[in-house]
Parts: structure tokens; sequence; C-alpha cells
């Protein structure tokens, strides 16, 4: 799967061919084979424990913290600074939706919509509670997410700040934009 | 070029050959050669008119506001509408930086520099002026520039609000990310 990730970044995911990924990972195409059938599965492998991988931190999140401020500033951390660090990884997953079959799409949009879900319920939560004051609660909780997403994008090696740092800047943003007044 | 645009999108840049956007453009190769020597000089004058058309909207909407904050409100309005309205041409724009030349790759470079520091310059003003506080001018400019960008990901014709509607919206976002407070 790292092998693939490096490949779809460096060429894109069409231009890749399965004997580029074996390769790329010291394999015949046949021992990749027994692994992933065709190309399409190696990136749904991808692209499903990325999106896994985001979920989880959304859930574990808002467990660890009732106080939608300190859930939405924690997640906003978390969120940024995995986008920062492992921007080359979140580049594919983000990049390559579009190159999924159907059934995969299918199963990648709806981790994506149960994040999404959460991370609205947050946000409804924080106005509940007269924390946050915004002029639209989906536009809102898609900004947090958009915002956390495209630091894959510009995110380089040589990027300052540290992913750390970028993420305790962008919590501070994201409650601001928000309507949080500490 | 719209036809060049529609088939990097379709499949990448990197599988679109010279004779898949000559058919597009119901063009011979031969034709399409006369304007454009190889693929990746479309790709150029793609990115660059894409590049040059954002910078342009920085600078009539910073020399139509004097006021820090009704120029980044403007801004923010018209920059996230364009990404939404022509979500298709800033993803080719966006997603396929790494495929031009190195040379290509500097000019489009420089026009993103400009803007970003149009931006950088516009957030100093309203820091001064006392009407933004933000925890780091850089990390905000950058912000307000990626939360633009990234709609042009998410967008699709099916998305609400409208173009003018998510413009708005996140032009009030913005303003509050940057620690306005009305």
């Amino acid at each position: 799967m790292a092998a693939a990730v490096e490949s779809f970044a460096a060429r894109g995911y069409h231009a890749t061919t399965t004997r580029d990924i074996a390769t790329a990972a010291g394999m015949s195409p046949a021992a990749l084979y027994v692994h992933f059938p065709a190309k399409s599965a190696v990136l749904f492998a991808i692209s499903r424990s990325g999106h896994e991988r985001t979920l989880r931190l959304v859930q574990t999140t808002m467990a660890e913290h009732a106080d939608p401020v300190d859930a939405t500033r924690t997640l906003v951390e978390r969120f940024v600074a995995w986008h920062a660090r492992r921007h080359v990884v979140a580049r594919v997953v983000q990049h390559e939706l579009d190159a999924l079959t159907p059934d995969d799409h299918k199963v990648v949009l709806e981790l994506r919509r149960t994040t999404e879900g959460l991370v609205r319920d947050l946000v409804t939560r924080g106005v509940a509670a007269g924390a946050f004051t915004v002029p639209d609660v989906r536009t809102a909780a898609r900004a947090v997410l958009s915002l956390g997403i495209d630091v894959a994008r510009w995110y380089s090696p040589s990027s300052r700040p540290s992913p750390e740092v970028l993420g305790k800047q962008y919590g501070e943003l994201v409650l601001n934009m928000l309507g949080y007044t500490s």
C-alpha cells in the first residue's frame, strides 16, 4: 500500500500500472496479485484505511471531550496535524476518489458522511450551548473539515510551522470561525 | 483549453494524450499542435490563466475597497463563488501543479506568491487597524485562501447552497476566523 501511495502520488492513479506498484514494493506482479486482484483494489484499501483513520480520530476526540469547545479544538489540532504529517497519502485519498469503482466509492462515501455528520453534531451542540454562532451549521461543519483536508494539498516537508504548531494555530482559527469568544 | 480541462478532469493529466484533447476539441492532432506544441503547454496555459484570474480578482477587490474588513469580505465572497462555479477547471489548476515543466512551474509559483503576499498584506492591515486578531498572519492568510481553493474539491453541480450564497456564508466565517467582531 505504501508503494502504491508513492506511485499514485508521483504520476497519478490512471498512469500507474500494477507493475509499477509491484516494482516499487520490491515484489513480482504475481505476488502483488495475491493481495490485490486489481489496481483499483489497492486504491480502495488506501482510501478506506485513510477515511477510517479520520473517522476514528473524530470519534475518539468526541468521546474524550464532552465540552463542544474542547472537542472542536482537539479535533482540529489532531486532524490538521495528521493531514500535514501524512500529506502524501492524504492527497491520494482525497484526489483519486473518482477513480474508485462504484461499489468502493459507496463505502468511502458512507465513511465521509458519518464523519461529516459527527462534526455537524458537534457544531450543533456548540451552538445549542451558546458557545458557537455560525451563519449555517452545514456550511460551518464543511468549512472545518475542508480547512483540515486542504492542508494535505499545500503542506510540504519544507513547510513551516510544524504539523503540531499548525494544528494549534488552526484550532484557534476554527474556534474563532465558529464565533467562539473565550 | 476547455476540451483539455474536461479530459484532464475526467482521466487525469498523465493518462490524457494530445489526441484525446484534439478529439474532444473536434480538431486533428496536427491542428492542435499549431496552438500547443506539447500536452504540457496546454496544462500551462490553463494553469497560468486560472492563476492570473485569481490574482486579478484579489487586486481588483483590494483596489475597490480601502477598508480591510470590506476588502476581505468581498474577496472571500468572489473567490469562493468562483471556485464553486468553476470547480472543474479549478481542480485541474490546483491538482496538476506537479505536472508542469520546471520553467512553467516557476511562472505559476510566482503568481501564487504574489496572490498570497497580497492576502497577507490585507490581513496585516486588518490587524494594524485593530479589526483582526489572529494567532499568526502567515497561517491566517493561508487559511483564507485554502478555504476558498478547497471549495473546488468538494463542490459539485448538485451542491447546496449556490456559489453566491456559499460565498456570503464563507465571507462571514472568514471574518470571524480573523477575529473580527462587528
